[in-house]
Order: C-alpha cells, then structure tokens, then sequence
C-alpha cells in the first residue's frame, strides 16, 4: 500500500530555524561543540519537540538525546537520528536534519497511523564531528553499539586540554556510567542527512539510497629538506623538500582521479617551514586523505599511495621523506535489505532515488557494527558542507523527510 | 708592492661575540631589529669601536653611524661598511662581519701606514633587512644614494604599525631631515660579507669578489578554487586549486634547474585555505622568487615562469588563477675596475679568490648606483644565512679583512 505521505515543506523550515538559533555564529552558520552551553540548549529544544510530539524523552548515560513514540509489541526497535554537535563554523543542516528529520516523521506518522507495532526512537547524537574532542568523531554512536571504552573518558581530551571525563561533568555527566550508554534492543538504524557532496544536485535526483560508507585512510607525509637563502644557493646545492611534494601531490591527485568515482583523495593541510617567500622551505608537512567505499578498491587506491611516496623518495635520496598512515575505518557496507526498503519507500513515494556509496563518515557507519542500518541522503547544494554556505531548500528537505517516514511505516507498522 | 697584511682572527672573533651580544637570542641568535634599544646599543659599540681606533664618529640622519680616518689630501672618500639591523632571528654575522671588519681592517692600516691619502669611511648601515618595516629593504643606502623619499617616513609602516616617522622619532632622529643622510662625496665603496650560500665552502675558495648583484621578481600566485568534502565530492566535479598549484611547484623549480647556475628559483611561502586533510583546498596562495644576476637571463627566467603560469592556467578553466609579479631591482654589475682591484688585492695577500654573482641583495647593489662599488664574500658553513646557524670560522673571517684591508689600502694611500 502505496500512500503518499505529507511533508510541510515550511514546518521542516521553522525547525531547522529554531535549531540553528542554538550556536548561531555569523549570518547563516552553526558553532555548536559537543557539550557546550549552545549543545545543551539544543538537546533541550529536541526533547521539548520530542514531548511535544507525544514521544517518551530521556537523556542517556553519554548525552544522546532520546525520544520514543512506544509500539504495542514488545521486541527490538526501529531507531533514527543524526548528530547534534557541528563543525566551528557549520552549518544548518549537517547532522539536524537527520534530527529533525526523524522527529517530523515520527510525529507524521503518528498523527495518520496511530501506535506503530514496534516502537520507534528518535535519537540526537551527542558527538559526530570531533569538534570538541579531536580523535572522538562517532563518540556517540561508539557507546551506543559498546565500543566507546570507559578508559576513554580519562583520555580523550578536548581542544582546552579537559579529559572527557571532565567534559561530561560539565554537563551533569558521570563517566563512570558509559556503559549505561549501550543499546542492545535496536533492530535497525536509519539516518536522513545532507549529501555533503554535488552528485544528487548534478544529477539532478531527490534522494541517495546509501548502501555503503567509505573507507578511509590518512596519510601524514614529512619530508624535510634545508633552509636555504633563496637567492645565495644554487639550485643544483638545494635540498628543497617541496620538490617532493608538489611531485606527490601531483601524483596522488592524479591516481585518484584516473581511478574514478568512488575513489577520492584529497591534500587539504600543507604546512611549510619557515614559510618565508625567499627561504629555501626547511620542511613540509602534508596529509594525504584517500577514501574508497569498497574494500578491494580502498586497499588498490592506498597501495598506489604509498607506491608513490616510496617512488618519490627513492627519486630525492637529498630528502628525508616518512609517512605514516592512519584508517579512518574500513568500508562499511549498508544492511541490503533496509537498502532496499528505502529504495522501495522512494519509489512508493514517487521521489527519485539513487543507490550510492557516502564519501563521508556518519554514525550509520558504526550503527551498522551492530543493528540493520542505512542512510538517505538529500541533495546538498553546490555540495556546500561544514561550512555556512550548507543549504538544501524546503522542499528537498521534505522529499528526504517523506522516504523516511515512509521507510519508519514499512518497518514499524 | 704585495706586503702581507696580518689580522689577528682572535680579535675578530671577540668583536664578533662582543657585538652578537646586543639583541642575542636563543644560543647563538641575534633578534636586532631596527631602531629597537639593542639595535641603539649595537651602533653605540660601533661608534665607541670606530673612536679606540681613533676615527672620528657620527650619525647620520637615517641613524647610520660612520667612522672617519681623515685623509691628508681633500677628495672623494673610500667607504667600507655593512648593516647593523638582523632578521628575527638572524645569526651573528650577516651584516655585522662587514661592520667589524671595515673597522680592524681601518684600524691595521692606520697602525701600519698612518694616515691615508683619502679619508678612509666605515659605515652602519641602520636597516637593510626590512625585519621591522617590511619593504624598507635597503633603507640606509637609499638614504645615502638620495632615492629615499622623505615621504616614506609616512607611507612606510612597522609591522606593528607605526610610521618609519614614528620609528626615527623614538632614536631621536627626525624624518623631514632624511635628506642631509645623502652623500655626494664618496668614491668607491666596499662591503665585505658571508656568501649566504654554499659555493666558496663547496669549492673550498676563501674569499668571493662580487661582479653582479641579482635582480628579482617575485611572483605571487593565487589560485581559487572550491572548498568541498573530501570524502563527499568526487574528483571530476572538483575545482581543487592544489592541482594546479602542485604543476606550478613543479614547473618553475624545473625551470630554473635545467637553466643552471646562476638562476635561481624559490617556491618559499606557501598558504592553504582553510587547511584541514579532509577537506579540499579553496584557495592557494604560494610566491615564486626568482633571481638572476643578468638582465638578459633574469627576462628568460621570468618570461618562462609567466609562460608556466599561464599554462597552467588555460590547462585549469575551472581555477581562477592570477598573479602580481614585484621587481626586486635589476641586477647590478660591479665596477669593473674594483672587482679587479678586490681581485688584485686577493692575489697579492695570497688569498684565494672567486669571481661570482651574488644571489642575495645587499645594500652594495644601492650604493653602486652612485659610487664606484663592489663586494667580497667569505664562505657561510653549510651555506647557512638569515639563522642563529650562521657560522664562519675565525681565520676565515680574518682572510676576508685581510683582502678587504689590501683593497682599501690600494684605494686610499
């Protein structure tokens, strides 16, 4: 039974408005660090929506934000949410959507259907981006599954050098209790998010079926040369470390595209020392980020990385050239058939639909460890992420919103 | 007549400590900035140094301080000196060895011969570095040749922004008296200084006589692009700038490589925005400072680099791409006559000798604009410069004062 569910586009709108007041920086932007006084403002607005709705609301043992709308059998339930913490700047949309996403949703349905047969929970992650703790992207989701040990708390810290144990004091907190965190009762995970990428806008399609989560690997490349005075010494006496890197990042850039969609790379952090226009650069610093969604094709994409790092030092034995390289994860593959069901869902609500992989990292990724998972993802527009200039209009918005509660229908009704 | 001038490198050595202690930093640093209270007590050793050695002493209306061995006859002057101002930090003996050893090697003559026949000049020079007005390079010599324009005492700013008026003012020197610092009455001028590169140690020569001074431009690039996720956005809807700076990078130091000695590129300042790994660039803003110390192969090395920039521009239409190129001067030829002269004198002292260019700038190059001029150079350990590494041992320093007292011996009695 195929029956189109209603969105309000204005509605979806005022709410993402209203929480965007909470951390508002500049015109358009969203500074919302975990555990902040902005964070805690904004969890307390999704449970006052949360209650408003009708739906049950408690605060867990690391700060998620919970609210269920109860289902009249008993047995594992349907969960869907995103994140409340933002990058510094963010945006409007990264993470709240999926927030506000699935409170409109739930409340939707409850309003046409009544009492779903399962119950359904809406949950606003307390950390995603890593913001505030560097090193604790995916905080939230990791003590949901089990994974976030409690030792952690102790060392984990923030930018201001505070232990996340001290952190969650903060906000009413005790460390001690992580493991209260953890959800053995969930039987499938949805996440509505803004694409963060142009492919949806350019190709012109209303929703993304994500049915795999990059995989991902950080290289830090170091290669140190001598400062030399830019005018006094020969170029054939140099030791120039920027030789190698302009070198490696042609290269890596070049693999990346050559290889094609899903296989991405970036160079986005390149430190130069001293940095002076007429010095000779002592010392660079360079991160290479590359990512691939499927495990052969992230493993042929890093082997080629590193093949070029070790061809580029053996070419300038004058540089000393190291690197090191950190997985940001391995692909997660999406639960197939809740894949399907929001591809159904799409289909049955006449929004257009692609199957795609996600470029970037969500809670999905570690929801999936444990429960059924999957994403859907809206067009971003220009494929504007942390950053003020996100937007993804009304209209789109609801689109997302509609193949979500349709899909929340399919499994809790 | 060839008579062995001796000079005693221990006594170098003390002048060089004595005045390495005014500003000194770190272990072997010195922090000297213009006009700041160590630059004062720096030149006040100068003047105390020039008057043991029975010259008589001023300061200019720039604040350059000279010492003057009289002649007996009237006539045009025979000038040596260098600068007193370091970079932050810079080492013990850029600019200093040129000072102290116009000094000893004025004070040996006089010990030795009496008084000349023409008044023999050591000067300070008050700034050469632009440490602390960023592009007052030269200053003192512009002073003294009359191209500084009084109205720079407004235009020309501190970096922590106050006038060059301001700045005179607090050495109790006043701007509108900027003019009176010219000199009519100079005929040949000499300065002795470390290499700043590695050839003399290279090739393992003791002194270097400066035929050209190199001319400069330096470019600065800047590329635009997009900022966009770098795991969300694919390689072929990019518009990362770092493609196109990375070519660049490449290409110019190509260049300047293959043209070989003596050309000279510095890819030495390099900025990313915003600079995280997991985000692609928006915009690139990197400087390539080229050097050549002949006018014919400075246009070629400029016109390539312009040629790359260009390339590399219509190969990346989705990349705004500009760039500003800045004069650094033309190169400067030496007096002909007094390259022979400081060749000569190598000779006679048994000193080894190397005709060659100078790839950095000195105030010499200003003062040939009006004055008979040249340089000598004495080898910089690991062509070390413009850092608290500077290092030239004691006999070393001693063989370039000892040239540079044959020379002036040659040029005023």
């Amino acid at each position: 039974m195929a029956e189109i569910l209603t969105i309000d586009p204005a509605l979806v709108e005022r709410y993402i408005m209203t929480l965007a007041q909470h951390g508002a920086c500049g015109e358009t932007g969203v500074c919302r660090a975990a555990y902040t006084p902005a964070w805690v403002a904004a969890q307390q607005q999704v449970a006052d929506w949360c209650a408003e709705a009708g739906l049950t609301v408690w605060r867990d043992a690391v700060g998620n934000q919970w609210g269920r709308l109860a289902g009249t059998e008993a047995g594992p339930v349907i969960a869907t949410g995103s994140h409340i913490d933002s990058q510094l700047p963010g945006g409007r949309y990264d993470g709240a959507l999926g927030i506000i996403g699935g409170i409109i949703a739930v409340r939707a349905l409850k309003e046409r259907y009544g009492s779903p047969r399962r119950s359904l929970d809406v949950v606003s992650f307390c950390q995603e981006e890593g913001s505030r703790l560097p090193g604790a992207n995916l905080l939230a989701s990791r003590a949901i599954v089990g994974t976030l040990a409690t030792e952690e708390a102790d060392t984990l810290r923030s930018y201001d050098g505070e232990t996340f144990r001290e952190v969650l004091a903060s906000v009413g907190l005790d460390a001690d209790r992580i493991g209260e965190a953890v959800r053995d009762d969930i039987d499938t995970f949805l996440e509505l998010h803004i694409e963060q990428g142009p492919i949806l806008e350019h190709e012109r399609i209303a929703v993304g079926v994500v049915e795999a989560i990059t995989g991902s690997r950080t290289y830090t490349v170091t290669i140190t040369g001598r400062a030399d005075h830019g005018g006094a010494c020969p170029m054939d006496l140099r030791r120039d470390p920027l030789v190698a890197a302009a070198a490696i990042i042609g290269e890596v850039l070049a693999t990346a595209s050559s290889m094609g969609r899903p296989a991405v790379t970036t160079v986005g952090r390149l430190l130069v020392e001293p940095n002076y226009p007429a010095i000779v650069p002592e010392r660079i610093v360079l991160t290479v980020n590359a990512r691939h969604p499927e495990l052969a094709g992230g493993r042929a994409l890093f082997a080629r990385h590193e093949a070029t790092f070790a061809t580029v030092a053996a070419a300038n034995p004058q540089l000393g050239l190291t690197w090191t390289g950190t997985d940001g994860g391995e692909p997660t593959v999406c639960d197939p058939g809740t894949v399907r069901l929001l591809a159904a869902s799409a289909h049955d609500q006449g929004v257009t639909a692609k199957i795609m992989p996600s470029g970037a990292l969500h809670d999905c990724q570690i929801m999936a460890q444990r429960y059924k998972a999957a994403m859907l993802f809206v067009p971003s527009k220009d494929g504007r992420s942390h950053t003020p200039d996100e937007y993804t209009a009304p209209e789109e918005l609801a689109a997302g919103i509609q193949v979500l509660a349709a899909a929340l229908h399919r499994l809790a009704y």
